[in-house]
């Protein structure tokens, strides 16, 4: 362990924008909750936000979005009656740091009160053991004598984006246990909060004030002596299959208490432990790809869903309300693989939630528009599945309207994301109990939803996919987009080689599903659709492939000059009238991110010349898009252009210098997709990770600075630790591995037995 | 002959619009060229126009659009050195007149000139018998003695919207003859205008001035004299297959100074008489919708094209350079019927004209997007067919930017338009002359175009048509538009139909066709297309026909609520993010559009169902919308609706309170489409005419004021005379007919034989 497990900061700003960026960057999640990384004494204005996964609401039309739950962390010192607080008091000094290892928020702030310097260090965990809990530990030290209050407990002035969600607020004290339970206004569900505090000195007493329900401690404190409180809060709500949400929060807290802070923290530690020796990927030589990547892969650690739970990851994960808390096509093409390898418990837990919301994607098939059937995924995702995305989802700052945008009836590439992400987990891990458990329902539904959407030319006797948003969402209700074509062609395949390999092992379930479904007329149409379907080609002399119909028609301006004609810096670029919409600007990767998705499919000298057409073109107006042009420049031997690339998708977070808005809609937040692409770039990119379900081909070309590069892997179950240096590969086969695999290192075959480690010079 | 011939304005308003749509009023065209309604005195600020049929110029990226040639119609009084003109001398009292009998336009303007009283009176007429000449009488009075100089002569100072067209003038002076030459910037074309006068009077110079060639005659008057000058102008141009344009016009104004004006003027009084004997309708009792209606009948006599000159008529005529002079669906669909009826002769140049250019709308099906094939008319069609419609062909007043529109791209309804109107000709005149000169051809390359462009659906088992802009422009690219489908459904069957009769009367001819096209192997896919082309059907319960996919999901919105969201008074309603785009408001006539165009596919209910439903949901944002809503009002009987939508048609181009601008486009001009509608409704709407190949039916309407209806109609080359009176049809044959002709009159059939009249009490 060394200084690139933390990341810290040495000043406190006061400025709005910079008190939002720092909450994500400081943010501590769990897979149940996220709180977002605001020091103790902040409120609404500071956008505290504890958002929980999995519970949504709505109020009136505006957006429906995840539920934040009252603040139980609130902890407000004063000194002789004053205040103090980074917002309003002298700072002598302010840290806070954030240690990746194990997930624990500290913060250490010296302020001067009137001549008397008081210092306030906290920390803070949600707990990895418990998803319900969260710890903290207050000390604060006073040079001089003081009076000294503590005002600790729960706040339910909530900070919503299209709130307020919660309402019929009850607190309640139970032998100074606080709680507070409020009920979510579209559902009624509960969502309850207690907190427990130790503390060995002061007198207490219980306040309901400025909607907080808080223990006042009061104590003489004397100079130099440092007064620790420890305090515990825990969330429950209606859809944790309690009896009473509230009554359980407190038993939480109750129990935690009596394990004592340090008790809690040794449980979550244990379990960070674990993640990180499944996890870590080790690069030397190079501090700030180190950094920026743990950090990654520490924020898609801290949001992976629970066990058991059938959830996914929001696109901005549980670092607030923004995009509506909902799952993308972000979750299966940039966070997925990395579970896949990492840690396929939890890349199985987001295949299920998308079979979970199967239901929800059948009613967007037949609802959103005459004569869809299968499964026409959400763009955005909420718990059932139904489309959380509406119609008008961005607004125009010039008119004050809302522009009619066409991300939810038109990319339909998002099922079919889904259906390669599911094939894709039965063949790296081999576990076909999710294929049996509804995935094979999942990927022939969205099959049939692609046969129910395609269209035959009979002029050119080809199917052909018209009136989609590909990736690259400037351009919408485009004709023959090629990312979305290879992505229906793929799930046509995937649907027959889900056939085939349900009727050698499975017969009768098959049987069963077919029946059930009704799709026996259907399903030998799919294999002769993917054959026939056109796919735009690389053009025969540039290599180039055309993103869509007419794209090269379309104006060839500069980022610069499109972005030039702007006359409201936060105009969006894209739609109906934007300035990149009738240019051949692009938003994000397109062509360039199906070369990453299927880059078994092109040669080197196709991935290049289209790099070379399509990047000067890209606006990367979405984290996403980074990533993309990493890998394949990667691939094809450009190693600054990956590196430069790969740095802005490692940084995105770490560096938060990413837009607030678009349009006129707030988006600021973490960005779980980037962590998983930047995980991406370094083992598929630079480590040339590839693998199917009978073989791991490993292909390195480290970028200059890197020494060495090591990660670890699961393929079929089994587990290999590799590690890259600028001359050798070496993979180390687990000794609980079951069976030899095949590994082919720079070229060459080796198979790998348990216990076994093969060192291959390069 | 009464006051219903004469249009007339008894004074003179300086306001610039007010100029502006009194020049379109009072405008005279023959078809050859068009003069704005301008007084003699006026020049380039007061919009004088005299805009050429058929001759195009195009100045650097700006539209293409017609040449306007040098106006040798100028004339400027000076009394006492002083200029008397409408626009600064004071008016005692003005009067102008537009004669609609012969197409003489007059005006009569008293001037008060420091005491003097002076009265300058002309009378100009453009020549029917002989499309170069322009002829004006010019007559001067003044109340007291006074020094006149009269200026007249060639004004080569050209007003253009998108100019300037001509360049490397030269002015001569030929024995008292004057000419100006200019040469098209484009092509390098000839525009030659010479001016002659005859003047008994007078000292004459020759003087050029502020691009001016003029005479200049002074003479002393006396009190209470008129003077007289007699003036002719003429144009000829480097499309007129003569070897010298200016000396043609030399020629022409030599031999009309000759014949006098009185002689010229009897020669066109001569053409007029016999454009009315065939073309006009009488209604009794009426006489608002008297004058409407012939004033409509008198624009599309007068921009007719010549004979034998395979022009076509603009959606602007004649009337200057708005809409780029382009032929657009306007006139195969709401004037070709009139001409049809009244003046095949016309009518067939006007099917030569898209016979001439289909060459140019194969170019554009070859080169509009990748793989189409066919005749793809141009949405904007000048001389060659060539598409003259921008890609971005509205401005966006609150931006500042060129919307992107698809009206060039994504209105394939037109070709079909063009296989409608060549079929009809064919039918309702027996005539197949231009069937086997081209129209054959035409039809086969249209529906080879749709042919390129379906799309047939695996899972509904039918064929669509997928991202097209139906006649209302607000909804671009829509899916399965109603009105384009039933186009591409006719327009598959009139293939057949036209193969069918070309198989049993020219097999040779039709076998020749087949080769030369290569298109053998398509043919017999045509028929199975128009069978199984999915056109979205009346809903079962309330019979309305759903405009394209989806239609009814669009907020529903009244269009006083979508215009009230306007935040500039001409911003464009429609397009990517137009405020009636997301809503069911729609510019003009859609369905009930394709009610007319197939109205014996439609029940009466039906047509009644969807009228209510789209009636109140329709902008009338197009010129073309009231008529359609007029003729399907009449048809299901609710007559005041009719006649109000009616009225509206056929007072568009007399009201003149039509907007003036689209977005920051001018659109100002005449409405020759709305000025055919008024036919239509009037002929086919309140008369009840249909005709087929076999047969002629008329199904009374009357609205309540009229007491008689009367019109011509020819019928398979022979010609009859209808009179409708509140109880009775009369429909007399021309002794000159060659046939005997079935019509069915308020339900009973009756043979009409040559020479006989037929009275039918109903």
């Amino acid at each position: 362990m060394n200084g690139l497990w933390k990341i810290s900061l040495a000043r406190f700003d006061r400025d709005r924008e910079a008190i939002m960026r720092a909450g994500n960057v400081y943010q501590l999640a769990n897979g149940y909750m996220g709180y977002r990384g605001t020091l103790d004494e902040f409120g609404t204005e500071q956008f505290v936000g504890i958002t929980l996964a999995g519970l949504y609401d709505r109020v009136g039309s505006a957006w429906r979005e995840p539920v934040n739950a009252p603040n139980g962390g609130f902890a407000q010192v004063l000194v002789n009656g004053t205040k103090v607080s980074v917002l309003s008091t002298r700072i002598v000094s302010h840290k806070q740091i954030l240690d990746l290892a194990n997930a624990v928020f500290r913060r250490i702030t010296t302020f001067s009160v009137r001549g008397r310097k008081v210092t306030v260090t906290s920390a803070r965990f949600l707990s990895a053991s418990n998803p319900h809990l969260g710890g903290i530990r207050l000390d604060i030290t006073c040079d001089q004598a003081a009076e000294l209050e503590i005002e600790t407990g729960i706040d339910y002035d909530v900070w919503d984006l299209n709130g307020p969600h919660l309402r019929q607020f009850a607190g309640k004290n139970r032998d100074g246990i606080l709680s507070v339970t409020g009920v979510t206004n579209e559902t009624g569900k509960s969502v309850a909060v207690a907190e427990a505090i130790t503390m060995a000195e002061g007198v207490g007493r219980v306040v309901v004030r400025d909607q907080k329900n808080l223990h006042r401690i009061r104590l003489r404190a004397e100079a130099g002596r440092t007064y620790t409180l420890e305090k515990f809060f825990a969330v429950y709500t209606g859809n944790d299959g309690v009896r009473s949400p509230v009554e359980a929060a407190v038993a939480c807290v109750r129990a935690a208490k009596l394990q004592t802070y340090a008790g809690c923290l040794a449980d979550h530690n244990a379990e960070w432990k674990r993640k990180w020796a499944q996890s870590d990927v080790v690069i030397e030589g190079d501090d700030a790809a180190q950094l920026a990547l743990r950090y990654s892969i520490f924020q898609l650690l801290q949001v992976a869903p629970l066990a058991r739970s059938a959830h996914s990851i929001p696109a901005r994960a549980l670092s607030g309300q923004v995009y509506k808390g909902a799952i993308f096509w972000d979750t299966e093409l940039f966070m997925f693989p990395f579970f896949l390898f990492s840690d396929p418990e939890t890349a199985r837990e987001l295949i299920r939630y998308r079979i979970k919301t199967l239901a929800g994607a059948r009613r967007k098939a037949r609802t959103e528009s005459v004569g869809y059937r299968g499964a026409f995924y959400a763009w955005e995702s909420q718990e059932t599945g139904d489309e959380a995305c509406s119609y008008f989802n961005i607004g125009d700052p010039i008119t004050g309207r809302e522009l009619r945008t066409y991300f939810r009836d038109k990319q339909i590439h998002i099922s079919g994301a889904i259906a390669i992400a599911s094939w894709k987990y039965f063949k790296v891990t081999g576990d076909d109990s999710l294929l049996l458990g509804g995935g094979a329902e999942v990927i022939l539904e969205c099959a049939r939803f692609y046969y129910s959407y395609a269209c035959f030319r009979p002029d050119k006797q080809r199917y052909e996919i018209w009136d989609v948003t590909g990736p690259d969402e400037y351009h919408e209700r485009v004709n023959n987009n090629a990312f979305t074509n290879l992505v229906v062609k793929a799930t046509f395949e995937i649907a027959g080689e889900t056939v085939k390999y349900l009727r050698r092992k499975h017969p009768a379930k098959l049987k069963a599903l077919i029946r059930r479904l009704g799709i026996a007329a259907e399903l030998p149409q799919f294999a002769s659709m993917a054959q026939r379907l056109y796919v735009p080609p690389p053009d025969k002399r540039t290599g180039v492939i055309e993103q869509f119909d007419d794209y090269f028609r379309l104006e060839d301006a500069s980022v610069a000059t499109v972005k030039a004609r702007k006359i409201h810096p936060n105009e969006y670029l894209g739609g109906g009238q934007g300035v990149a919409t009738a240019t051949q600007v692009i938003k994000q990767a397109d062509v360039v991110m199906m070369l990453n998705l299927f880059r078994e499919h092109f040669s080197r000298k196709v991935k290049k010349a289209n790099w070379e057409f399509y990047e000067p073109r890209t606006e990367h107006g979405s984290s996403l898009s980074a990533c993309a042009y990493a890998m394949v420049a990667a691939e094809f031997g450009r190693l600054d252009a990956a590196y430069k690339y790969f740095l802005e998708t490692a940084q995105v977070d770490l560096a938060a210098r990413y837009k607030l808005y678009a349009g006129t809609t707030f988006i600021g937040g973490s960005h779980p997709a980037a962590n998983g692409g930047a995980w991406m770039t370094a083992v598929f990119g630079f480590g040339g990770l590839q693998a199917s379900a009978t073989q791991v081909t490993i292909e390195p070309r480290l970028y200059r600075k890197w020494r060495r590069l090591a990660f670890g892997v699961f393929h079929r179950h089994d587990r290999f630790e590799i590690q890259i240096t600028r001359k050798c590969i070496e993979v180390r086969a687990s000794g609980t591995n079951r069976a030899s695999h095949e590994f082919v290192l720079a070229g060459r075959k080796r198979k790998i037995a348990p216990g076994v480690a093969v060192a291959v010079s390069y």
